[in-house]
């Protein structure tokens, strides 16, 4: 194996408010030889998720924050190019969470070998992956839906809320979605969400859910916080059950964030309000990653994410979760290399 | 029976935020002649609770609004002065919701025939009757409480909160309890609270809940909201669990009640928050009542509530709810008829 050049995106600076692109910056190392015992993977599919964006504050969020000056940690679906180590062969895929770079040595323990079940690798860190169980273990195990009830999916058209909501369908739910702009919506139908509500375009979140679930709700979803919280308390039927799994309004805000005005709610209304955090549900994850490739290889399940060329997009990819730019998962592309 | 004259206490105007005396009036009413299968009962014991300040307003709160120009519904104890009922005689110790009223006619099925079990009647408007219920299946149920559980308890020597710490010791937890005033907080020492915090002494009610639980809470029962509910969700252990008994903080005010600011702490702790009516855990009350008479006599609980006597009293008792000057359970006392 010759000497391979990697290139891989560094956090520079913490974000300040919204991340923008001068808080990164590309670098180029080399792998050098292979040492002995060590897999060097090229990546092809990068993810960005909204939680990172909370590890790149310097306190104590999720988990302990990024390091300056290195290759941002996370997800990717890579090839094995070339391994001293057994147990892996070139060709295998894998996944690891070394994250932002386009190839990488390492100890095989760092490494999940992938069997893609016959469906595209990159679904490995979307719907068949942490995202998509996200989805699954927040409306089966935390919001325990079950068939007739009415669940309400923010950022429903996102990497995790899409698959809320055909989840929750293929449970015996009616859902309502919102998601911002007539592109999303349509999708929202496409995907057999039965109550779909352009966010961007109403007046007031709170009729608008009132109308699209007249009878109340009985599970929030949530992805988003702030004002979707609000209006799902104001819906909710006694009893309610919100799965929180994120509050995407709320991570580039540089101040304390408001919380629900109407969070008295909770005792009158009786509802279970619980937060929850994917990593403590992988045991789900080898049956719903079999699940989710039947579901997808059928139909019953749709997919749609958007693809950015090149780990120097990286940035780009991250910043548009927080803009509302993306479409489904903004997924990081790597090119396979040609020789 | 002779006629009687009985004097009661009247919602009539809604309050605008705080109530005043003014929102009440004193109306008297003949009884009259006992009607067939009725029983005429005298009150001993009347409750003010913070919940029915919810039902003071003409909106979708806990339930029905009280109706103007009538007596306050509400729990009483009191004993049966004339009875042409099967299966209530004279003497007996009844609780009701007819409310703030010296005297009343009501048909069986109004009634509760109350077993004292040795200890005070007016316990089953306090300790062992709703209030005290709502500390036990608030902890027990929603809490789900255990031995060695670090459990952060707020308006801690009110009718509910002083039952909660004393569950909470009784269930093998160590205790955190948050009260105004050098006499409350001295009240919380005797009752066996371990660590005190006089809310209104402190300059940060987080940083003193740290320094009073440095590894962190694993239960909040809530009675108050507002700043207590911040302070806990900045102090919770991972997998917290908070049962919301009630927000007294808010329920006054007249617009929007500001919720906490550092709500999206419930994803990063997977934090679960549930809310809840103690009338949908009455199956817990002959159970509940017996053993708490039993820690009453044997010491292993101990009460102090503050009585108002006479029906003229009910609305400062009511209003002593929030604005502290209460000391436990605010009890409005009837004087027994001397004829």
């Amino acid at each position: 194996m010759a000497l391979m050049i990697s290139r891989e995106m560094r956090l520079i600076s913490r974000p300040v408010g919204m991340p923008v692109e001068g808080n990164f910056a590309l670098a180029e190392v080399d792998l050098g030889t292979l040492a002995p015992g060590a897999v060097r993977v090229r990546n092809r599919f990068i993810s960005t998720d909204p939680y990172m964006r909370g590890r790149m504050l310097d306190g104590p969020a999720y988990a302990s924050p990024f390091p300056l000056g290195a290759a941002i940690p996370g997800r990717a679906i890579g090839t094995v190019v070339d391994s001293t180590a057994p147990g892996f062969r070139p060709g295998d895929i894998v996944r690891s969470m070394t994250g932002w770079r386009e190839a990488f040595d390492a100890k095989p323990q760092e490494l999940e070998l992938i069997d893609t079940l016959g469906i595209s690798p990159h679904h490995f860190i979307g719907v068949a992956g942490v995202p998509g169980l996200s989805a699954y273990a927040g409306l089966t195990r935390i919001a325990k839906v079950q068939a007739g009830d009415i669940v309400f999916v923010s950022a429903a058209s996102g990497a995790v809320g899409a698959v809320a909501c055909q989840v929750a369908k293929l449970r015996g739910a009616k859902v309502v979605g919102s998601a911002g702009g007539s592109e999303k919506t349509a999708y929202l139908r496409e995907i057999g969400v039965d109550e779909v509500i352009d966010y961007k375009a109403v007046p007031n979140l709170g009729a608008a859910l009132a109308a699209a679930a007249p009878d109340g709700i009985d599970v929030y979803f949530d992805n988003v916080g702030g004002d979707h919280l609000q209006a799902a308390l104001a819906n909710a039927r006694p009893f309610a059950r919100f799965a929180i799994c994120g509050m995407i309004s709320g991570y580039n805000t540089t101040g304390p964030v408001p919380g629900p005005a109407n969070f008295a709610q909770v005792v009158g209304k009786s509802i279970r309000i619980e937060g929850f955090l994917t990593a403590n549900h992988m045991d789900l994850m080898p049956q719903f990653a079999a699940d989710m490739a039947g579901w997808l290889k059928t139909g019953a399940v749709k997919s749609r994410d958007t693809f950015h060329d090149g780990i120097e997009t990286a940035p780009t990819a991250f910043i548009s979760l927080f803009t509302g730019a993306n479409f489904g998962k903004p997924i990081v592309r790597i090119a396979e290399l040609s020789n």
